[in-house]
């Protein structure tokens, strides 16, 4: 029968009510006794359900917006939201429910309503990142989980539990073709009759059903691995809330082969099987910290769905047990530089077997997924400014660029920036020296440990710094130490530790035919400066620079906008002391930030934000690869960088807040007052 | 510079040449010095390389078509085929070449040319089966070699090794984005410098890289197997050609765990573990014959890259590690319905690890992948005829229709079809009568065993049975036993064992209130029929018609126009016999043909013919399925069917070779004389 003779339209009519979202400001007019749930979801509103709107998992909570009704024009609020329900009374009894909070499956629209979705309830939830200049983080796994109620076999129309279950996830959850392992197949049967039919399932990216439980399950977690030569790290988020729960770390046990990377490469090549052995240590530390992730957080390992990998080319292939003995030599070919993505089961990571596990791109045979990693969590091109990005390690990985151009590259600085080939250069630990100061008039030094906030001319610093004392020099301090040198004319610009200022302190010291300076007196035992020292911080510091001048120079840029000091390293120095060495070009002190561990940053963005890695995928494609060691302009470069801060280079910012020493005899001028002038042009 | 003024063109035109290929008849004109590969190539002409044209793998060897020059208004051939190569002579001295057989890479077009592409020389050559009714096998598998020569990387231009890989595969084989295990990066970097930036890959199904040798490589194969609750059998195949290279097969070591599939799914749910124990014995008979295959075949079990599957819904829940529980009763629910295509590794199969291994659809709980081997094989879907395609087992597998309909069913006849059951009975085995004749007269019995061609009247039949002697009776034996009783009046329709014919033979004796018959005297011993064998055979029987006419039913025909006998059973009856007993409805007994093992043939036409794959799966998502267990139908239809032939079903067909006996004195007159009006009419 038509509508318009039986009226029923007409009553319907009179039936409805306005609904606003808030935030989203989306609104729409919905028939009474329509649940919030699926009005949202009508609305495109971002309201979350893992139970889809079965009053199970408590993730569509809203709260009625008294206040703002005369906003939007409409009428106040008193019973224009149902009743309370028994359903939600049984949430609230179990799991608990705040005053105000309603399910939005349950409360039923009444009369013109506008609804708060707060941040919790939402799909794509922002976990805030506390730096200005990085973006918020959007909660979008890879992983998600998806309660379903699936129809029982039936002898008139035979068909296969899998396909029951998928025709119930499209039916309940819009999801279209799906995957699954035999894995899978082989849990299902047991797993729907277990839960009367109703099952938790976890879908990697809409595509492939991943694990399956009886009845409903509400938490999933996901590791982010940041593998490094010397420390593996992993942060444990809850993939729903994007929440880290727990953050763990390990020495990388591969140190036993080799305390750099190339000494465990060439165990690799000299010893058969050596590279088997080399991918059983670092699978054994990335296991070691799913448990003690695990244990940290109170959860089960099995409750790990999705893990994410950087680390550079050679722990990269390790980890994927591919033999890096082409990563050890020219022309550093990667096996691959795609982002892999894999079963746990595939690298042997002991969470859940059926966890996908997703690496992130390498760049290049010396640029790898830590760099993707970084250049993620930097996101250099969503820029305007030009940054130059620095991660050091033993090679430093260099990006620079803007929305319009990425480059990057890698300059082998070697390990002295870590402390090593320095004499009395040592891992950062406490003992170690990080802090120095040198009076340039009386050639003093004053040092600060590591493990103690005294400096070593205050009362107690002895007693503080107790029976570890002080032990030697880390990277921080040598950069620190050097600069202050250089400062007090201590070092001349060529790098010389100069002896003829031995008439005014007793703590320079003749070497043969070189001098060394005196930084602490320890006991019986000196910690000094020798000029083999300065020697490698200038081969470091110069190669760092070339590679960093080299893409300044395809970007046709005098200086960066912005420099961000990603990595340990990075952290810890002083920008003003990598400028005065010269480790990094120019640039205003307030513009260069230290971005901590950006790479396992990265690692945990592609981890929460599935759009995150196509993104990465995307901008690593687009990258152009600058390999340091076949570009002629290098050598010329580093040659020029050997001088402190730099032999040509301009230092404008730096020179106005520091006063640096004048250039080499032959260079004329001091820096400063050549530098501003040419700030901001183009190169060529 | 522009062409016309150089006449670079011109030249160009006057050194052009036409070149006819057969038996495609495809034609083209070409620039003299055009390899014919090239020219195939560009006019679409299906001829095979491995290689890419290198003159290694021999694949496309062509010969000059002299005589066929004027047909095609060609002037003859002398001297327009380039002169024999080195690079022919090199593939000629290495691997053979027959005397008019030119490589198509490397013989290039001087003039005009009539060329003929043998059959061996074809993409997609055909294997030509021998029965009129059934299609030839197209060889066009989902595992294919290809041999590629990739770039070397260079530091200017840094890209992953498998990056370059892909690239050369689309440039040199046109293959588009290509994905690949970690499996092959782990080989990738070794195999590559191994054969000098020289490899050969297997690609699947166009998508996925599964194995990479260094060098050229121009064999792959693959297994068929089909595996059946008693025995389990493969063929091994070569890919390219498509030839069968060996046969081999075993008994299914789960008999210890149950005689019949049942009593194994008993099995299975009265023991923790039970089905991992059958998995595992089905797993250890498949690998066995991987073994046997390659060692009959004289190639490595490395050399195998692609399997397929067929078995009843069990045997492929238990290979595939699924608990089979669900199976063992009602509503007999699949895990999945769905194809399944899998890593060898993944089911613990000892072929290459990276191979990849497909199992047909099953289509109901009882209706397995075996079935959807037979549909494959026998292609009723392509039939203008209506098909009955029945595969007895203890489950009869019935299958019923033409191209524009296709139903399914199994109906539970038991094991007495296979000998169990009737208490003489035994395996089909040398000793065991499978052939019977009894003359209506005198009502003697003659019989043949397997491993003996005499009859047992004939003389020598004692020597030539040797120390087996006759040990029992068969299931085809038994049909004839049974049939020849009921021609001779031994049986009544009712299936009563006559005992008032005692007075015309010793061969018959009273068994407390029923009779039997003596087949055959086997020294001390008699074989004899039972009246409790009558009924287990009219029981099967009656199954297996209730559910064809089930079937028939749902077309609305009275009568198949074709019937196919597949499995080892219908391999062994004589249709006219299985016809007197009414196990299948009434048909024109030279439209009544053995398919041999045709679940197996299915599995072979998958593992050559990729597109057979999509092809079963789509037939299979359409055919309707019929449970006989709820469909009200079937007792009646059952009940019906036990009398002999049928209670009211006509045997036209059959009436007019064989004088059947009077029908049941209620049911009037003989089954000849009111059979032929029925024939071809509606039922509904």
């Amino acid at each position: 029968m038509p509508e318009a003779l039986t009226g029923v339209k007409d009553e319907a009519a009179e039936a409805e009510a306005k609904v606003v979202f808030t935030p989203s400001g989306r609104r729409g007019t919905f028939p009474v006794g329509t649940n919030l749930l699926q009005a949202a979801r009508d609305l495109g509103v971002d309201l979350d359900s893992v139970c889809g709107g079965r009053g199970i998992c408590g993730r569509c909570q809203i709260t009625i917006s008294t206040g703002r009704f005369a906003k939007f024009g409409l009428e106040s609020a008193a019973g224009h939201l149902s009743a309370f329900s028994a359903n939600e009374q049984r949430y609230k009894d179990r799991r608990g429910l705040a005053e105000e909070r309603r399910l939005g499956c349950h409360a039923t629209v009444q009369g013109d309503l506008v609804i708060d979705v707060p941040p919790d309830s939402q799909v794509h939830k922002q976990v805030v990142r506390k730096r200005a200049e990085v973006r918020d983080i959007t909660v979008n796994p890879a992983v998600r989980l998806h309660y379903v109620e699936v129809e029982k076999p039936d002898m008139h129309h035979p068909t296969g539990d899998f396909e029951r279950l998928a025709t119930a996830l499209r039916e309940q959850w819009g999801l279209g073709e799906l995957e699954s392992d035999v894995r899978i197949l082989q849990k299902l049967q047991k797993s729907l009759r277990e839960g009367d039919w109703k099952a938790t399932v976890a879908i990697h990216r809409k595509e492939r059903i991943i694990a399956i439980w009886p009845g409903f399950r509400g938490k999933a977690y996901g590791l982010a691995y940041d593998v490094g030569s010397t420390t593996v790290a992993a942060h444990l988020a809850d993939l729903s809330t994007g929440e880290v729960v727990a953050s763990v770390g390990v020495m990388n046990p591969q140190i036993r082969f080799g305390e750099d990377l190339m000494s465990r490469v060439s165990y690799a090549m000299m010893n058969p099987g050596g590279d088997i052995e080399l991918t059983e240590a670092v699978r054994e530390a990335v296991n070691r910290l799913v448990a003690d992730a695990a244990a940290e957080a109170g959860i089960a390992a099995d409750d790990i769905l999705n893990a994410t990998f950087v680390g550079n080319p050679i722990m990269h292939h390790l980890l994927l047990g591919i033999d890096p003995v082409e990563l050890g030599g020219a022309p550093f070919a990667l096996a691959t530089n795609r982002a892999q993505t894999l079963w746990a089961s595939e690298i042997g990571l002991a969470v859940n077997p059926d966890a996908r596990v997703y690496f992130l791109p390498c760049i290049a045979g010396h640029v790898g997924a830590d760099a993707a990693g970084v250049i993620l969590s930097e996101t250099p091109y969503l820029s305007d400014d030009t940054v130059l990005i620095v991660d050091v390690g033993t090679n430093a990985e260099i990006v620079l660029g803007n929305r319009e151009r990425i480059l990057a590259a890698s300059s082998p600085t070697g390990p002295a920036f870590e402390g090593a080939q320095i004499v009395c250069g040592q891992r950062a630990a406490p003992g170690a020296i990080e802090r120095v100061r040198i009076d340039p008039e009386t050639l003093e030094a004053r040092v600060r440990v590591i493990g103690c906030d005294l400096w070593s001319d205050e009362p107690g610093f002895d007693a503080a710094t107790g029976d570890t004392g002080v032990t030697g020099i880390c990277g921080s301090g040598i950069i620190e130490a050097l600069a202050e040198m250089y400062l007090a004319g201590l070092i001349r610009p060529d790098g010389t530790i100069d002896g003829g200022l031995g008439g005014r302190t007793d703590r320079l010291q003749a070497e043969d035919r070189t001098f060394s300076y005196r930084l602490y007196r320890a006991g019986e035992r000196d910690i000094r400066i020798y000029q083999v020292d300065v020697r490698a911080i200038q081969l470091a510091k110069a190669a760092l620079y070339a590679g960093a001048r080299l893409l300044m120079d395809r970007l046709r840029i005098a200086a960066p906008d912005r420099i961000v000091l990603a990595g340990a390293f990075g952290t810890h120095i002083e920008p003003k002391y990598a400028m005065i060495l010269g480790m990094i070009p120019d640039c205003a002190l307030d513009k260069v930030t230290s971005a901590g561990n950006a790479a396992g940053t990265g690692a945990t963005i592609a981890l929460l934000d599935q759009a995150a890695r196509d993104e990465i995928e995307r901008v690593v494609r687009g990258i152009e690869k600058v390999e340091t060691a076949v570009e002629p302009e290098f050598q010329r470069h580093f040659v020029d960088a050997m001088a402190l801060p730099h032999a040509t280079a301009d230092y404008p910012h730096l020179s106005r807040q520091v006063t640096l020493p004048a250039r080499l005899a032959d260079d004329g001028g001091a820096v400063a007052e050549s530098g501003g002038r040419r700030r901001g042009r183009r190169r060529r």
